[in-house]
């Protein structure tokens, strides 16, 4: 029986179990929304990175491409973008490539290394994630982001709004946490944007006059666009 | 506004700030109902302790006492019981104190010892639980005790149920992990025991051939005991 994991934080994840799986990976709030808006807008490829001088160095030696991120949910001092996804419209993001500066979600990336594939998700793309996992035979690893090594409620929604979309899910052996997201997606799927504002990101956002932006966020299925993270690069699978 | 924050394992526990907090300790599989049964059944008082070596130290010092617990699932050699609800029965625990050695359970109730009052709550007393919180007008932490740092399906289920128990829960503020466990107790509070037998622990009871002890612990209040954690002795409140 092939195994169908969720993890609440990159931190809890051991990278080494990820050999031969493959990993999804998930920071609703809001990084992989602007990932999904800006392929969608057609930007070329997107660069996470968690440090911002990683970010400088990219942006000195290729002065073409966009440097978007966040410290702190706000906009980083001298970035062309924040981590809004309202800001990457495809005036803005056409052909280029981004450099996103997060340090939550790049992490949550790199504990993914290990794995065959890497798959992006939020809430908006959840249907096309489950359709994709359910053609590629392996285990499944579903690694939330997390705030500070904490579970996060819009992340966990989002994994159990991918199971919930996986008509084949009861074929996988879940780990508990899987359990716990697909019952709590369950129970919230009809009122995902107040619930989300309730979440600590959620109030927080709400405290920085960023609530619009957990619009966006919390819509379910309103693309098929699924990222692919490889050789540290994000490109539209 | 006063905060009602869930924990999914005890290890997520910062012990320094539960300092005039209440906290409830879960451990449904099977330490908590372990617990709940003896007091229920006329038991005097519960020691929890970590080692074996604690427990035989306090046997050894106290003869009439009961040695009760269990190391990966099964009773420990030499010990009077296991860690099954249903060992512990009137005939044998009746005005009896009981030292319970049990890895996990114990360790979440030692990193709960700086908050104000400690309760012990499962599924069995949750009601009772919830409306004792209610009138306590603190802060409170509801601690799932996890399994090997992981969290628990049935302790989370737990910790939904107080929390969908508080007719008040919308006068707190809850932290995500509050959201995502009510959200799963009330997706899942219809089929409890079969939930319960797909979690880790229950299907560890089953290749155990204790599937038997899952049913009592999966039944929702069915009694009104509420047990206190204090001076590192646990009776009924």
């Amino acid at each position: 029986m092939k195994t169908l994991q969720v993890f609440p934080t990159w931190q809890s994840v051991v990278p080494g179990e990820l050999h031969n799986k493959i990993a999804v990976v998930i920071d609703v709030l809001r990084a992989t929304n602007t990932i999904i808006t800006s392929l969608k807008n057609g930007a070329r490829e997107i660069i996470p990175v968690s440090e911002i001088e990683t970010a400088w160095e990219l942006k000195n030696n290729n002065p073409s491409y966009l440097l978007g991120g966040e410290r702190n949910s706000q906009k980083i001092s001298g970035f062309d973008l924040g981590n809004s996804p309202l800001e990457y419209t495809r005036q803005i993001v056409n052909e280029k490539t981004i450099i996103l500066a997060t340090s939550n979600g790049s992490k949550a990336l790199k504990t993914a290394e290990p794995a065959k594939d890497i798959f992006i998700a939020s809430l908006a793309n959840s249907k096309a994630v489950a359709h994709l996992l359910a053609t590629t035979g392996l285990d499944i690893t579903i690694i939330c982001a997390g705030t500070l090594g904490s579970p996060s409620l819009e992340d966990t929604l989002a994994a159990g709004s991918i199971i919930s979309e996986m008509k084949t899910f009861e074929q996988y052996q879940l780990n508990d946490y899987a359990y716990i997201a697909l019952g709590s997606f369950t129970s919230y799927k009809w009122d995902i944007f107040n619930v989300i504002l309730q979440s600590r990101n959620g109030r927080r956002l709400e405290e920085l006059g960023m609530v619009s932006d957990i619009k966006p966020c919390s819509l379910l299925n309103n693309t098929d666009l699924v990222p692919l993270y490889k050789h540290s690069k994000i490109t539209a699978n």
